[in-house]
Formats: C-alpha cells, structure tokens, sequence
C-alpha cells in the first residue's frame, strides 16, 4: 500500500489534538490584566503539549520520508500511536487546571510513555517491512534518544509525587533534546 | 472523477470525529488517582469507538486503494457513511456516562448497524462503476466478515435489555474480529 | 498558482464544519428512548444541515474538477464561501434548540442565500481566470439550478413568518433537488 | 525533504482555527432578532479574525508556492507560527465576549505582532535553505508590508488603553491592506 493516506490522517489527527487543546485555555471574564494571571498553570501546560505534539509530527514526518510503503499492521501500529496522542488534551487539561498537582503530572507522564512506547512499536512495524539494506533501516540506527527519553519520563513519574516541578521540568528537557530534530533521516536521504 | 478529493475529505472527517470523542473525557477537578476511577465507563466506550472508527477508515483505506474511478453517487454513498460515523460522538458519550444502560448500548448498536448498511451500500455504489473484471471487483468478493458483523450488531441490540454487559462484549468481539485487516484487497493489489 | 491547497483546506474546512455541527446534540442525562425524543428538532436540522454542507462539498469537488489554475482573487472567494459555511453550525443549533421558530429560520435562510451568492461569486471569480472555451467555461452554462435555489431561499424567508415549516419544507425540497448531482461538468470532463 | 507534509499539517491547523473561532458564538435561547444583538461584537471580532488567519493561510499558500525544499529547522519555525495563530481563538473570544475593552484588544494585538514575527523567522528559515538566486529569494524582497504590519500593530497597542476602538479600526486597516493579495511571488512563479 501506498503511504499517502497513512500520512494525510496521522497530520489530519495530529492537526486537530494540536489545536482542540487551546480550548481548554477558558476565555476569563474579567477584563483586566491579572484576569490572566490564573491562567498560566493552564498556559504553561498548552506550550509543553503543543511542543511535544510538535515533537511527534516532526519526527513522524522523518521517520515517513524514508518509508517506502506500508502494511495492515503498519495501520494498527500507527493508529495505536494516535490514541495515546490524542489523550494530550485530557492529561494536560486535568495538570493545568491543578496548577501541576502531583497525581496529574504522574498522569501526564504515563501518557508520554505510552506513546513513546507507541512509537517504537511503530517503528519495529515499518522495520519488518523493510529489507534490512532499506534507507529506513540504516536512517534507524540505535534510537538512543527514545531510550533516554523512557527513561526519564519514569524517572519523572517516580519523582511527581514529591517533587511535581522537577518531574515538569524533566519532561520539558526532554521536549528541549528533541527540538533538536532527528538528522539521522534528513541525513540518510540526502546521501 | 479522481478519488483523492473524496479520500482526503474522508480522511479530515474521520479524523476529527475520531479525536473530538475525547472531548466526552470531562477533566475531573480532584485531584486523585480515584477521581479517575468515575470515568472508566466513558474511557472504556471510547476506546471501543476509537478502534471502531479506526477500523473503518482503514477499511475505507483498503477498499479505496483498489478504486480506479468515482461518480457522483459515490460522493453521496461515501457522505452517507461518514454521516453514521459522525453520530459515534453522541452515541459513545451517551453510554459512558450512563455505564452501558440498555437503552444507550441498544442504541449504539443501532449506530453500528447503520454504518455497517452504509458501508455495503458505497461498495454497491463501487462495483456499479467498475468492471466485473477488475481488481476492485475480485478483491471483494462474498464479503463473509460485513454479513456476520450485522448479524452480531443485531443480536447485541436485542440482548442489550436484558444483559446490556453482553451486548457490549459482542460488540467488541465484533471489533476484534476487524482488527485482523481485511488481506483481500492487499493481496489482491500485489499480485 | 496549482489548486490543490486551496482544494485541501476547503476540504478540510468543510470537514471540520459537517463534524461539528454534532457537538449541538447535547448528550441527554436520561436514559430511556423518550430521552432521545425532545432531541429530535436539533437532530432534524443536523441532517438539513449536513446535506447542505455535503451539497457545496460535492459541487466544489465538480467545480475544482475542471479548473486549471487559480489566482489570488480566486483564493478569497474561496474564503468567502468557506465564511458563510462556517456560520452553518451556529444558525443550525439555533434553529434546532427553539424548535424552527420563525425567526431561526429566517436566519437559517438568511446563510443560505449568503452562500448560494459566495459560491456565484467563486464561480466568477474561476471563470475569469479561464478562457472562454476552456472546459470550466464550457461546463458551466447557465447554472439554471442556482438561479432557482436562491428565489427559493427568499421565498422560504418571506413565508418564515408565518408558515415556519412551509420555509423548511422548501428548503429541504431545494436540498433535495441538488442531490441529483452537478452532472455537466462530469459529463464535460468525460468527453 | 518535500513540502507537501508541512502544506497539508498547516492547512489541517489554520482550517481547524478558522472554524473553532465559531464555537465562541453562543446560541442564544431567547428566538428574537433583538437576541442577536448582544452578539455582534463577538461575531465583529470573529470576522476580523477569520480574514487575518484567511490572510495568513492565503501569505502561507503563496509563500510555499516558490519553496523547493525544507529542513528540520523549517519544521518548528512553521509549528512556531501555528502556535501564535492557534491563540487567535483564545484572543478572539476575551475581546468580543468583553466589547473589545482596552485590555483585551491589547492583547489581540501582542498577538498579531506575534504571528507577524514568526512569519519573519519562517520566510528567514526559509531563506536559510536556497540559493540568494533561487524564485523564493527573487519574489520576497524587502518585505515592506510585513514591516509596516508590526508597526501599526505596535501603535495599535499602545492606543488600545485610550482608544480601543482606534486600535481595532487599525488592526482592521492591515487586514484590509493584506487583503489585497501579495502579487510579488505570484507574478515571480509566471514569468
């Protein structure tokens, strides 16, 4: 199968999680400038989920630029990952309203798991189907970040019920390491 | 005419009724574990839905990919079927917070039933604009797993009074069934 | 300028449109069927509304099928008629939750001239960018099936006063009389 | 990498922007027109906000129109933009909810700048990655309209405490003069 509509639903989906999210920043009726203040637990949470989001479509784009075509579990295996995607409004809904609470932040790091965990699922889909000398086999490598990133995401979990704010601030990190986008793909199909 | 219009608009409509149901996921304002736990029945219907709807838009993918032409009565088969999926928002929050009560697990059979006669109707509208002898017309075939899933949705509807619980374990058993991809189309498109 | 943005956000606009429209069927406490019964107006202008929306989703599809090129003029009439789309949501809840009282189908009414004329203009605006024997201009014609529509609106404002179902009768028997599909471009293009 | 991903993801964003701004017009129960009434300044403030997001997808169209390729960085300074333009609704709805008081359409202009200074890094990102003779370096230029954009939206700030009303006939001022479609890629890409 063609890769076509695989891509043009995950950016419908992911289009939609990206924007419904701003809807949970409720318009104030105050007029004023501190009507805002409140806000900004609400404010702070939408940044990190829309950078995260960001994040997915980013490298979902890279990691499809090297996919030469797809099968039925490669479907499954895709929209798998869009579930735990769109359960980004909810998660950071339920952290912002709570000003970071520390059951929210745990919440909110599960779900970064699981869609890490999505993710490689994904990958291992597209792998078998793929012969092993396929530029997306060599783009793959060792997938050193998505390790690291697991592994602090529980870290973060651990650390929520004590220290929400540094779990808040692990899972930002972790956004700031993949800004730096994944040239493993970018490199691999210009050569 | 060209499929791709029809395909991407497909795609956009699907994806949003797939990503709006998790709007049904009110954020609840404790902040426990246990807050969570009142919201089981409405995670587990969407859950339930998500997979439905995935389902149907990875069939749609399947079936279209053998699709060489549309007609204008494809367009309207094609808008009839998503007008039953836009209605699994309304249908999927109505028996999660009603924790499967008949009515709304009987309802949501009814939904099902629809979407199923929906779907069979735009493989109709399909094959009367293809050749007997093309691929569209070879991959389909009997379509044995449409005819049992109506049957399955029809017995739930009727057990729904009685043992709603039932009811919905046919449905998903029904779901399970589809989440093995229908291969005939596949295979039919690499030979 | 190629069509094929201005074709993929029309469809996603008119997507996000048709889909939205659902979030006014409020899901009912109750659970029993007569639950569903005080529904029934709000679902009734649903399915007016999603016809109609699917109406200018399937004559953009045959109108686009035949352009060749767009400009920036173009692109803003394309705007214009997505803008009065948009307000499909907002008269239709009205006018479902007050029951069709006259004045909400005054304004139902009143959006569907506004578009019957946005999509005149879009026409215009394709036709002078084209030459006068180019498919488009050949396919188009005398748009008799326009012309009639929108005395038909007015007429059903003019009556909304007094006779409120006899206005909606009409503007669902115009609804009707456009599922009949635009076949002079279908048939223009196939020869 | 191929821009086609990024055009589609941006379409699906700015389309579901442009008709969730809607949502903020609130049904109202009383069936008069006099209900109305009360509604025109959020349906005002919808309006100058459907054309500004019309003018950035429609800048957006253009612009892409002469990008042969992007990379990584192009990526976030895109997601960048989407993330200003995703606030539109936010913004939107504090000012017409409020009769555009001082503070809120101070606010809606911090926005705008906003939008307007990621459209400057996006065009440098962009810039970044072809040749100083590729069309895309040809057709932009110096910028002047973007350049004066901010300093109204600046002066627009400023007014807003004392003359709101002076700020909005401002921001709606670089609206209309965006309206008139940016010619220069346009008559770049024809000769």
């Amino acid at each position: 199968m063609h890769k076509g509509r695989l891509e043009a639903f995950s950016d419908g989906v992911i289009a939609i999680i990206i924007t419904i999210m701003v809807l949970e920043l409720k318009v104030p009726h105050d007029v004023e400038f501190r009507a805002l203040l409140p806000l900004w637990p609400v404010f702070g949470s939408y940044v990190l989920s829309f950078v995260y989001v960001g994040i997915y479509w980013s490298n979902h784009h890279h990691l499809f630029q090297a996919v030469q075509h797809v099968k039925g579990g490669v479907l499954w295996a895709n929209l798998h990952l869009l579930f735990w995607l769109s359960l980004f409004p909810f998660v950071t809904g339920w952290m912002g309203e709570n000003h970071f609470a520390p059951v929210t932040v745990a919440l909110y790091g599960g779900v970064l798991i699981m869609a890490a965990v999505a993710y490689y699922i994904l990958v291992r889909a597209l792998l078998a189907c793929h012969d092993a000398g396929s530029p997306l086999a060599k783009a793959i490598g060792t997938d050193f970040k998505g390790r690291v990133s697991v592994v602090f995401y529980a870290v973060g979990i651990a650390l929520a019920a004590w220290l929400p704010w540094a779990a808040v601030a692990l899972f930002a990190a972790v956004a700031a390491m993949w800004l730096v986008p994944d040239r493993r793909i970018e490199r691999q199909m210009e050569t």
